[in-house]
């Protein structure tokens, strides 16, 4: 039996672990041109909660994994993390100063480098897990292709064009969770996803079984994100909070009222958790990350 | 011997084929995020020289080529040149309003909309390179990794930004070669790769042949670039005329003078036929694109 101390210090080491991999998959600040690697450092190293790299890594324990193959994922995975956040917080859209308690990337470097900033960690998301590993190439191939469509138009990116329309409009529960399983949804099951494919012995039905507590857990997680930006300070969060209220989006709390919001998400995460049950104490960090969600302070 | 005629008649059928591809390889308007994807097609489709797909294609008929894999590598770096000219048009970079004759992506759908373009048209590119074909699926990863290698903050992205810290700064012609190397060298020189290495049949050799011929056409592109710039209007240009010089960009004609920058630009041109001379007949097209890189009008 795992004890929550031992999953709390699994925790931590999977977050150092993804700082390590990131620091190592990019090129160095000392690497022409400088400013701009710089600026791509800055913005991804040093902080954040690693949820995406650490449910690539919990996937991944339920098989027999190459662990290159998953080291590339996690650290991929969080570039295009990193870089959507990057331009979301750009003025022409949510124009935000402050990203993990620090400065975002436009308010330190200006507004050109934020755009190529962006834009480059988005392709070395994709230099970084098109790399070969000892993996079969056409499981590789499969993870990039999985990356791809769960981060363009009809994934992430499509998520935050579906937000754009409707900032300042009433939506239905559907149509939010339509925009958030596109917006959020989409990469949290892409992290659970390449975490499995790595796994060159697990299959089909695995995959579809994760697929499902992936789902249900990236609704979870942004039905809390909406309920810690109407109840946490900015200096608990490390970033501006309130800004969805302010900026007159959509947002669970706003639907369905805050107690019922957070009550919604556990649900959810209990049905998680559910999904799941056939693989054992395998899935014990999976177990552990979906509980993490709700329990979250930031 | 093929005629003048025929290389003409090709370069159009090339043109409408790929066309054809990126029509067929990008989501429909109708699909959600319905403006978004509008947006895409609006700034990739009807327009263009699409000389990266052009050269994909003439170097993919030096071997037997999967020709699956030849039209997603046209249609991906495509997508990836174009998503490069939406953000450099974008107001914090070049903040151009015409772009192929029509107004630029974030003058017609504003500019939150053009930035999730380019980002959405990135990650299309990649997911488009990664589809399964019946090439070796290692040789196709290798395809991917070169596409995100020559793109990246290492290739035409990190161009873009040394172009950034040189405004207003007197550049040397090495600085100014290094700068093109990587700001539209790198992706030429991709597409040429991307073209022989859908070819099982090529190997090491030829790809190193075929990067000499590429490296100098890259350089003769940028500086008949910066002579059109100068000498063309707008009208011919389909861009905003003179707009280098208005910027205080460093440029070949600044540098060498007009005559001597369009000279420099036929001997570089020279050496890329040179290179290819091995390949005989089937490197025509090739051929005809060097050529056709210095008598262009815009």
């Amino acid at each position: 039996m795992i004890q929550a101390n031992d999953l709390k210090s699994w925790q931590q080491k999977a977050q150092a672990q993804t700082e390590i991999l990131l620091a190592h998959l990019m090129p160095s600040e000392n690497d022409v041109p400088e400013k701009l690697h710089e600026a791509m450092r800055y913005v991804t190293l040093g902080g954040g909660k690693r949820l995406r790299p650490l449910l690539v890594l919990a996937a991944s324990e339920l098989g027999e994994a190459d662990q290159d193959a998953v080291g590339q994922a996690m650290a991929a995975i969080e570039m295009l993390h990193v870089y959507s956040l990057v331009h979301d917080d750009m003025p022409a859209m949510d124009n935000d100063s402050l990203r993990r308690g620090k400065p975002t990337c436009h308010v330190k470097y200006g507004e050109a480098t934020a755009l190529l900033v962006g834009d480059a960690l988005q392709t070395q998301a994709f230099d970084v897990i098109c790399r070969p590993t000892a993996l079969p190439a056409a499981r590789q191939l499969q993870m990039a292709a999985t990356l791809a469509r769960a981060s363009g138009s009809l994934g992430m990116a499509g998520g935050q064009a579906v937000d754009l329309d409707n900032v300042g409009k009433a939506m239905t529960q559907a149509a939010l969770e339509q925009m958030h399983s596109l917006k959020t949804g989409a990469l949290i099951r892409a992290a659970v996803a390449l975490g499995a494919l790595a796994c060159p012995d697990l299959g089909e039905t695995d995959l579809a079984r994760l697929d499902g507590y992936a789902q249900k857990l990236g609704l979870a997680f942004q039905v809390i994100d909406d309920v810690l930006d109407c109840e946490a300070d900015t200096a608990t969060l490390g970033k501006t909070a309130g800004k969805d209220a302010d900026n007159d989006k959509p947002t669970y709390v706003k639907l369905m009222g805050l107690a019922e919001a957070r009550a919604y998400a556990e649900t959810l995460v209990a049905d998680a958790v559910a999904q799941i049950e056939p693989f054992g104490e395998k899935a014990a960090h999976l177990r552990q990350l979906a509980e993490f969600v709700t329990a979250r302070k930031n």
